[in-house]
């Protein structure tokens, strides 16, 4: 009798820490054993040769969210997961978003709702918190917390969504004491909108502009405006989706000063440039309108640099999936009016990982387990599924990725699973993707065929990312000359 | 026939950027010529061996200034000019406050009442705009600005003062279009409102608590985000009242940024610390009560040092007068209720000048020209009231001062000539003292006594500080990679 | 028949990413399995319950090292390798000293030499480059880095040591062309004489002045021009013993700017401070004399942060061992004469790990994960003997340490296995140390007991640990606006 | 009888603090009577509309300096000055330089004897320290300084000029015993040769290749360097021609400390570019080579900045003028060899003014006031030579610049009066010249004609621009947390 349910023969694996060959075994979906000659598996896969890495997890990414003006996003749990799974990654996180006005266990339950029997992969939320009302803070924050919803957005931008700054502070002590991470959308909400008027009123009205309403200064003083409230309430945070220069010099005078403040970054801002926002007459910059906007060559650079050493820990899609054509595509809200009309975000779900396999590790510029920490095992412990997620170790999920390397593949989006029309990646190469990722020792992707089932995937309850602390004490958190 | 009014023979006069031996010519209050051996005047006053400088303006006092609660200034226009010309200060800025709701002509023109002959030294008005309406933006600020009030300032704290960040955008925008310098008091509401309710609900009540709950980060981020604000307007502001390392950092950083960001910083920053607030069962504290606190000693040696290398432009009081006895006192205040309802501010027009000169110009930590610039030369220029003001030159008002120096003097309340029943700075030693004050060349302090008149000062209407500029367009003001 | 020499059950495992359960199977010195109930052993631990950990790599100890005074080491491969065995530290690098006038290949075999048939745990070499000359640049060095002595340490300070400024060029030139790690003592040596000679003069010749002769600046200017010069040649550097905020300062400036310089820092900057060295009478504070010198709590502070966010890859004991009494003791020289004259260098092999797991992990400071990384994991990447040596991992060797916590326990030189008759951390407390420790599945330390032999270590011939680059053309390392 | 020697009316009189409009009464070349309606003079020049300002202190320029190599320079103390007087430019300090074996008295006295009887308008001279010996330290310096050469240069490059760093430190120490300003030529003399080597190597002789030798981080390093000593010693210092970012970073990381580091910068670092050093075929760039090298647009915006606000005190030419054509010229010697042979530095002194005045001042880059402070003002006290020089007041020398602004002129070297055959701004426009120039109340150019007479000016001994402070004593000077 097979000992196993499947071995995954002579892989090469890599951790965030190590790499090494060894047979893995599998039982129950979960990893039971590793070693150099395993006993045999009623299933096995030869990976003689090959990385196996654990499988992605995308901390960042949207899916059949609410939106306040009703656009429809383009991908839902079963597209999304589908696209997830077929890109490597095989535990999502998308967000529970609260509707000003509603309370947070109803979008909580609501989010269940569009989840149920579509996923193919686990996936676990985050809440996107906009109206903290007493209740929010004082009973149902505590309640999400403890039932496994640990790690919570907050947004200083976007009219439906942000928070006034006292509610950001009070976010922040909820967090603080229950054990919460909480994740901060970083840019100034006012002058945006100055910026953008000021545009408009010129005519001003194409998609490029979208980066001109948003310069560098915008994404700058709301991470700094951040860190001081996290400085304040004496909490950890994350700024997501940092996208150059000026908000990383922000975050390492925070670690200069020893407060612990955390952040991510997306494969746009490595792979794009305001650039690919076009020119004048250009409606198809509207595909790489996301937030922040992409920057420049030089700002690439640093995003890399970044990653290398150790000013992000996450490393995201932001997958935010709007179509380009149709009635609520990104082309039919830039032909009819603004910049400020078309939906904000890109998709990127399925790319995420080989963009950054193949110009990252491939290239040299970052470890295969800098790689592996910054898509799997850094955002598995941020957001509270570590050890059962994020690794290839003893007891965790047969969450892998046997990937391919040497390819001369090109990205389509013909050859992508999601449901939007286009991706901003469009033409570049790429030198690796995944050859069979399984979900819990299942394959869901292999052969370049999608082999999940809706269904499958099931929600995590999440741990405590941070460990409670007590409430707030003044002077304690202060410190006249830190 | 004397050609002079009145010549000061053998002055050892300093400007902001000279020292030399001169006879100074007075006539019609007007600064006519400069020599060796010049003719006779009407008066003459011998000054050889003595140190004589432009009189000092004061560019941050409050004077009769409406308060949202009620509470009375101390001084007046009276007692204020009084114990500002005793102290050797012939020009002094107060604030013009609009009371939200009212129109700032409204404001403007009560303020002229309360001032209507009462000074004996010339004063101009800044303007504190609290409720920058379409009607205060489009129409009112820009003809007060034509009419020679050419000055506002602007609170990020105090609930009946602040504006939200959208108005200090739109302000800033106006002084940009008009030439206006706008003075930003930058403290995070939000942050002190937070450690407020806190320290108070642990029974934390006590003067020194106000500092407490106004820690370096609160004065740090507010600072960032106005200089924010300046960097996407692209106009210059100034930082008022700045108290130490973390605001200066911003300050610097400001600069090697290419941005124009001025600062002031006042005695009480040099001369006080946090420990001046007392113990908790001290009510004597509450005389220290002023925002941003005082900090530490190091922080005072930063101070000093920015004096010395520049950061700072201007030295001012930031004169609040606030009794500590009586019905409306700080005392009071404070024994009813907590720090957070004891008046902010402290007195200090008086002393200003002497302490700045005993402990900085006699100790070698600043020159006699730095000295000039920091309290006479560069506040008239930020504000435009120079020439006229601000220096010994030809076609300057003689507005002047002699200095004794080499005293061995304590300062004392009791010495004083404002209305305010203690000083901050009780029993701190000076060693030089204006002996002699002129006002456009009248006598108006000599021999410790106050010889002026009231309502012999004169409004200034003011300059441009700055030249007015085109609307911002956008696109130019913003550097991607500043 | 069993299959494992040895089965480690129910181990708690941490590598520098991950914390599992599982038990750890070892054939032949290998770790050949992990798994939820692994077969029998010849040897069976049962570590149910407590943490089991890489064994400990030491990247930073001087032993048996030649010195140019004659000052004979306390320590030789015998006791050093015996002391690191006891405190759970199974690999140490020791370094090869070229004497000015010496090849480095003769220092190589002269160091041979003295480690032969005496170490109990395995060891590298790091050569100390005193001399290149261009037979060492172009013959000797090449040569050494392909036999596997692929790091080197450079002084810039120590008259018999310190390297000119043009031949720390000349080094890290080879060192890119070749692939070898340099490492940095960073202090400015000028600046040292200079204040040594006046503090002298001025009779001040307690161990306190050594503090005295060596402030930040000297740390940060040395370390500054260190960063400038692989910022030039365009190769990685590692800075060691860093002590404070002004030298992190400069590590961190370096990330922002995307150079790879990596830091180590020590026990000592986090247990010690400048207050140790004692006072002007006190000869007891010759014990805590190494260089740079400990800071103060501040600084202490500051290095943890810099442990927990990444500016530290490596935690070395940077043990130089040299007595306080005996003829040749720090005592002695003290006595004799003055601070400059007492040897540098405290011990701390022993002591390293139980000191960070005390009070780093078990405080919640930094995490296991993080532990592991800085006192072995990285160790073993940046000096080229990954994965062979610094995880728990299938193919790595089976060093491994299991951990006693929860202990009452004072540290104490009586307990301590080390030839120096004193530590510097006595009287000390440590809820921590490593119940057996292994080394290639051997036990050396157990039940208190030292169960090592001598000559049982074997010498590892280490790795490229950075990719060697082709020669340094100008254009390509020079970016203007860096 | 006429009251004045000679009376400028109507001027436009701008001081480093003040602009005000008067008649400038001038006795035995002194400035002696400022007023509305002065008596007579002897002379009158009406100067009604224009500028009249300090004439200008060059504080930074080489004539007739023996070089090491024997190249002569162009200019000596009779062109030189010629060409200063005709640019505005009233007092210059040019280098005694002694040649190491040389004592400083033999450098000086040799010096004297080249300005003998040549000078058209006053000088100082700066000594250049080469050889630090202890006689030069211990007598000569001292000496020097009480009889009014208060000012010395080190270089921290070029082998027959550069100190070794504890040469630096010594020669520091005794600038603070004595109250002498200190120079700094702060560039990296090591990575200069190393790059300098491996260009050559390459066949990259071409003049543009001496900037790609003398990357930023070459001044940088030496700039934070010289600041360590000077923080040490605790004593000012200057850092000289600082050329744009990363230099100016290290300024202002002093100026935050509290350290008293002066700067200048020169106009080659607002009007070139390393561009100006043309391609590789190109021998005309050879006209640009200077030291530290041009940067790019970027780099000129940030001196700009710097200007304004004050970073910088102090804009000198830096005037080393070597030919273009002929035998010892600079193509002679890059056709011979390669970039490394041509002489540094660019002639500069007559253009001077005029391109600040222009691009400045007419700009509204910079106030007039700033300009003066910057040309005139700063120097003289920089140097010791304050009051006498650097401003129009009363007892001050009556050396004074009438400008004409307003013109349409284009640079050109055959309108210069300096014996070097080009200008490196030829072509460049300028709208402001000067009209006339008077020193000590004699007109040496006027009408686009040089009316000075050779002798004519005087050497000035100059006063200590710091106050001598006692000798250092460790552990004043030293702060652990600076």
């Amino acid at each position: 009798m097979a000992e196993f349910d499947l071995v995954v023969r002579r892989a090469r694996c890599a951790t965030a820490a190590d790499v090494f060959e060894a047979d893995i075994g599998i039982r129950d979906g979960v990893i039971v054993a590793l070693g150099n000659a395993l006993a045999t598996g009623k299933e096995e896969i030869d990976a003689a040769g090959r990385w196996v890495l654990p499988g992605g997890i995308d901390g960042h990414c949207h899916l059949d969210q609410p939106t306040s003006d009703g656009t429809q996003m383009a991908d839902d749990f079963l597209t999304g997961t589908r696209s997830a799974a077929c890109g490597g990654t095989t535990t999502i996180f998308p967000f529970a978003c609260q509707i000003k006005g509603q309370s947070l266990r109803a979008a909580v339950e609501d989010y269940h709702q569009r989840a149920e029997g579509k996923a193919c992969i686990d996936y676990a939320f985050h809440l996107i918190v906009t109206d903290p009302t007493p209740e929010v803070l004082a009973v149902e924050l505590p309640e999400l917390i403890r039932e496994g919803y640990t790690s919570f957005k907050i947004y200083m931008t976007y009219d439906d969504l942000k928070l006034a700054d006292r509610e950001i502070i009070d976010v922040l002590a909820v967090a603080r004491e229950h054990g919460a991470m909480v994740m901060v959308h970083a840019e100034n909400a006012d002058c945006i909108a100055w910026l953008t008027e000021r545009l408009i009123a010129n005519g001003h009205t194409a998609p490029r502009y979208h980066a001109a309403a948003r310069p560098m200064l915008v994404e700058r003083e709301a991470t700094h405006r951040a860190i001081a409230y996290a400085e304040l309430v004496d909490v950890p945070i994350l700024i997501v989706h940092v996208s150059g220069r000026e908000a990383m010099e922000q975050l390492r005078w925070a670690h200069q000063h020893g407060l612990r403040v955390y952040a991510e970054t997306c494969p746009q801002y490595l792979f794009l440039t305001a650039d690919d926002l076009g020119l004048d007459d250009d409606p198809q910059g509207a595909k790489c309108i996301c937030s922040p906007p992409p920057r420049d060559k030089a700002n690439q650079q640093l995003v890399w640099d970044g990653l290398e050493n150790g000013v992000f820990q996450v490393f995201s899609s932001d997958h935010a999936p709007f179509t380009f054509d149709g009635p609520q595509g990104k082309f039919a809200a830039g032909e009819e009016a603004s910049f400020d009309h078309i939906p904000n975000g890109i998709p990127g779900l399925e790319t995420r990982l080989a963009l950054l396999f193949s110009h990252g590790v491939e290239t040299g510029r970052i470890t295969i387990q800098q790689f592996v920490a910054l898509t799997a095992t850094n955002v598995a412990r941020m957001y509270g599924v570590y050890p059962r997620k994020g690794s290839i170790a003893i007891g965790a999920d047969a969450d892998l990725v046997i990937w391919d390397t040497g390819l001369d593949r090109t990205i389509r989006n013909v050859d992508l699973h999601h449901a939007v029309d286009y991706t901003p990646y469009e033409g570049l190469k790429v030198n690796s993707w995944p050859a069979i990722t399984l979900s819990r020792g299942r394959v869901v992707w292999k052969d370049s065929s999608y082999l999940g089932e809706a269904g499958y995937g099931n929600f995590l309850h999440c741990d405590l990312p941070v460990p409670a602390r007590p409430k707030f004490k003044v002077g304690a958190g202060i410190k006249e000359n830190g």
